[in-house]
C-alpha cells in the first residue's frame, strides 16, 4: 500500500509538473492566447491518458479536494497528492527557470487584469471555470454512465475553454498548483488569491452541485449508449 | 419523473451557462477568433460529455427543436428544456458582467458584420451553419450505427467549424441561447434575428433532411463498424 | 438499391456542401491560417462522424478515386459520388456567395504562392499531402485492426496538418470539390492544375503503397490492442 | 519475417516523412507558432491511428530508443526503425526543398533562441518535453490499462504541448528525426545537439521513470474503467 501511494504521488508529481512547465514556458515564451490554451488543455489530456488509470491523474489540488469530498480518494491520500501537485508544480516552474530566467517563469505566471476585474471578481471567475472543469470530471470519470475512453479528452477540452475565457482577466489558472509553481520561482504573488482560493471554491460548487442535484441516484443505471 | 426533470433543467441550465459564459468572455476580452472559436467547441465537447448521458446535453433551443420534431423528447419536456437553456444564457452573460463590465459582454455578443451580410444573409448563414450542427447531432446520437463514445467530439468539432465560418459574419451563434444571454444583459439586440430565427430553421432543415432523405429506414442496421 | 445510392449521393452532397462553405467562409472573411486549419479538419471529422457510415463519408472525389482502386465502391458508384461531390462543392460557395459577395469567394478559393511554388511543383505538394490524408483513410477506415471509432478524427486530423503545410503554397485544398466549388463560382482557375491533379496523383500514391507495401496479407488479423 | 520488417520500415519512413515534411512546411512558410504545433500533434495523431497498429507508429527515433529499453523491439529491429526514421526524415525535407527552396527548409529547421537558452538548457529542455511525450507513449500504448482506442490523440496531444512550450526556446523538436531531415537538406545544425542528444535523453528517463517507479507490478491488472 505504501509502495502504491508513493507511485500514485510520483504519477501526480510528474503530470502537475508537466502541465506547469508546459504552461509557464507557453506563457512566458510564446506570450500569446492560443499556443498558451492549446498546451493547457493537450499536455493535460495526454498525461491524463497516460496516468489516469493509475493514480486518477488530477494533476490540480482542487480536483482533489472534490474526489476527497466525493469520498473518491481518503484524507491521507489527498494530503499525499496535495504535497505532490504542489511539490510537482514547483518543480515544473523551477525547470523553466534553470534554462531561461525569472523573467520568463513571471510572465507565465497567472495574473489580474486590473482594468477589467478586481481580487473578488477573479476569485468567482476562477471558481466558475473550475467549477465547469470539476463539473467535467464528475461527469465523465465518477459516473459510470459516460461513455469510456472520452475522459481525457474532455477534461483538456475543459481547459482549453477554461483557460481561452479566462487568459485576459486573471490569467486562466483553474489549479492552484497552475499558480503555486511560477509564484514561487519567480517571487509573483499578485494573483494568489484568484489561483488558490477560486479553483477550490469551484471544486466545492461542482461537488455539490453533481452530488445533490445532477446525480441519478440510480448511478449505475444504463445510461444511454 | 418530476425530479428526473429538474434534474435535466438543472444540467440544461448549466450546461448552457457554462457555453455562453465562456464564448462571451473569450470574445469579450481575447477578441481573437482563434481562441474563441476553440472556447465554443470546446466547453460544449466537454459539458456534452459529462451531462449529455443525462439530459441528453443540447445545451442549444435549436437542438431542443430537432429533438422535439424526432420525437426524442416531449412538447413539456422541450418547454422546459428551452427556459432551461434561456435562463442559463442569460446566467452565464450575468456572470461575466459581475465581474467585468458591459463593454465585455457587449463585444461578447455575435454581431452583424454590416459591410458584408444583410439580415436576411445571416438568417440563412445562420441556418446553414446550425443545419450541419444538427445533422451531426442526429448522425452520432440519433443514429444507432455511429461510432460510440464519438459524439461529444464530433459536436465541438462542428461547433469549431462553424462558428469560424461565421465569426465575422453574424457572430457564429448556432445556438439562440448562445445569442440571447449576452444580448439581455447587455441590451445590444441587433443581430438577434439571425441568432434567434437562423439555428431554428437550420434544426428543422437537418431534421427534415436527416429524417426524410439521409436515414436508414433499418436504421438499427449492422453500421460499418 | 437506387433509393441507397440515392441517399449516399446525398450525403455525400451534403458533407462536401458543408466542408467547401465552411472553408470558403473562412478562409473567405477571417483570412487566417489558424481559424481556417481548423474550421477545415474539424467540419471533416464532425460530418465524417456523423454520415460516415452511411455514405463512407468521403466528401472528396481524391478518396472516391482511391476507394474505387481499392474495390470499396464500383465505378457507377463513383461516378454517383464524383457527381454528387463536385455539385456539393460547387453548392456551398454558391451559399457563401448569396450571402456574401464575389470577393469573398475568390478569396476562399485555394490559390498558387507564385514568389514560393510553380504549377508543377504545387500539383507535387498537394499530391504528397493529399498521399497522406488517403494514407489515414486505408490505415483507419480499410484496414480492420484500426482502434476503432477514432476514423473521424484522424482523418480530421490530417487535413488540419496538411492544409496548414500547405496554406501558404498552394491554398491547401487536398480535395478537387474544395477547389472546384469556389472556382466555379467566382471564376478563379489559376489554380486548378493543383488542386485537380494534385489530389487525385496523391489518392493514386496512397492506395499504391498501402496496398503492395503497407497492407499485412492478414489483413484481418488480430491487431495490436 | 524480412518482408514484415521490410513492411514496418517503409510504415515508419512514410510515417516520419508525414510529419517532417509538415512541419518544415508549416513552420517555413506560415511562421506561425499556431499552425505549426497544431500541424505537429494533428499530423502524428492521424499518421498514429491509420499505421500504429502495423508498425508500431513510432516515427521518431527517441521513441524507438524507449522501446527497446522496454524491450518492444529488439536492436535488429531498431536499428532498422532508425535508418528508415531518418532516412524518411531528410526525404521530408527534401521534398518541401523541391517544390519551394533552401530558405524555406532553413526557417523550418528547429533553432535555439540564443538571448533566452544555451546549448545545455536546450538539451535539457528537449530531454524534459520529450520525457513527457515518451511517458504518454508508455501509459496509453505499452500499459495494458489504458482506455483502448485514445493512443493516437494522447501521443499527439503531447506533441502539440510540448512543441507549443518549447517553439520559442530550441524550436521544439522532441524527435530527432524532425530535426536531421530539414538540418540535412538544408545545412543549419546549429541546433543538432538539442534535438539529437535532447530527446535522446528524454526518452532513457521517461523509460527509467515508468518502468522502475509508476509501472505497477501488475500490470495486467484490472484498470480504472
Amino acid at each position: 500500500m505504501v509502495d502504491s501511494w508513493l507511485r500514485n504521488a510520483v504519477a501526480e508529481a510528474v503530470g502537475t509538473l508537466s502541465v506547469v512547465f508546459v504552461t509557464v514556458a507557453t506563457l512566458g515564451i510564446v506570450a500569446q492566447a492560443t499556443p498558451t490554451v492549446l498546451a493547457y488543455g493537450f499536455v493535460t489530456m495526454g498525461m491524463v491518458a497516460a496516468l489516469g488509470h493509475g493514480s486518477g491523474g488530477y494533476f490540480n489540488p482542487a480536483i482533489t479536494l472534490a474526489m476527497l469530498l466525493a469520498k473518491k480518494i481518503d484524507p491521507i491520500g489527498a494530503t499525499i497528492y496535495w504535497v505532490a501537485q504542489f511539490a510537482g508544480g514547483a518543480l515544473g516552474a523551477l525547470l523553466v527557470l534553470l534554462v531561461a530566467d525569472t523573467d520568463v517563469v513571471a510572465a507565465g505566471t497567472p495574473m489580474l487584469n486590473d482594468d477589467l476585474v478586481n481580487v473578488g471578481g477573479a476569485i468567482a471567475l476562477e471558481a466558475v471555470a473550475t467549477m465547469f472543469l470539476v463539473l467535467v470530471v464528475f461527469g465523465t470519470v465518477v459516473d459510470e454512465r459516460a461513455p469510456v475512453s472520452i475522459y481525457p479528452f474532455a477534461i483538456g477540452g475543459a481547459l482549453v475553454a477554461g483557460s481561452a475565457a479566462l487568459l485576459g482577466l486573471t490569467g486562466g489558472a483553474l489549479n492552484p498548483a497552475r499558480g503555486f509553481g511560477p509564484a514561487v520561482v519567480s517571487g509573483e504573488w499578485d494573483a494568489a488569491a484568484s489561483w488558490l482560493a477560486g479553483p477550490l471554491i469551484g471544486a466545492v460548487l461542482a461537488w455539490a452541485l453533481y452530488t445533490f442535484v445532477i446525480a441519478h441516484d440510480d448511478s449505475r443505471g444504463a445510461g444511454w449508449r
